[in-house]
């Protein structure tokens, strides 16, 4: 499969089994969003919570330059290692949750 | 042209025009998400301010049920009024934002 399509997938299968988990006695939804024109994909978290509005994005990559960005992680999961385990070469991974300056640092690439 | 396609039409030339406004002497950028799949439409604004992340997601719709739902709304454009006036019956937009409660009350659908 060609480099671009397989990042494709695998964001989107990532995405697609962190958004299976069904929080118990909630009424916290999660919503897969996959855009494949301008290569951005997200889970959305709505709901209520009483009577308080939940609007969350644990997760969000995009695609850019052939390297998988990695936008937001309000997670607990090691989402990047979890791309380099499954066969994607740190120095298409950039983390871009990080300042530039820090990215050198992160052992992944800068831009 | 069907309904259906008009609204999803309407949402994305509507977050196309907010996202084409650029911040002066900024880093901040508009990024469109559009996922004609799941029907969800964005504008996530990301960079940086100094050496804080900015990541923010000024609008959010959703199509579903034949409706345009307003999942997010951190602007100060009326944008419920604006697809009123541009031709969306009240009826056939939620405003997510509300709880359902108070939706009755909005001039606009519970659901």
């Amino acid at each position: 499969m060609e480099k671009l399509e397989r990042y494709r997938q695998l964001v989107q299968n990532l995405l697609t089994d962190f958004a299976s988990y069904q929080y118990p006695d909630s009424e916290i939804q999660s919503q897969l969003v996959f855009d494949t024109t301008h290569d951005q994909y997200q889970v959305v978290q709505t709901g209520w919570e009483n009577e308080k509005r939940i609007y969350f994005i644990p997760l969000h990559f995009s695609i850019k330059n052939n390297k998988i960005w990695l936008e937001q992680n309000n997670t607990d999961r090691l989402v990047a290692e979890e791309l380099v385990e499954a066969g994607v070469p740190r120095e298409d991974i950039v983390l871009a949750i990080h300042p530039p300056y820090v990215r050198p640092h992160t052992g992944f690439a800068t831009e």
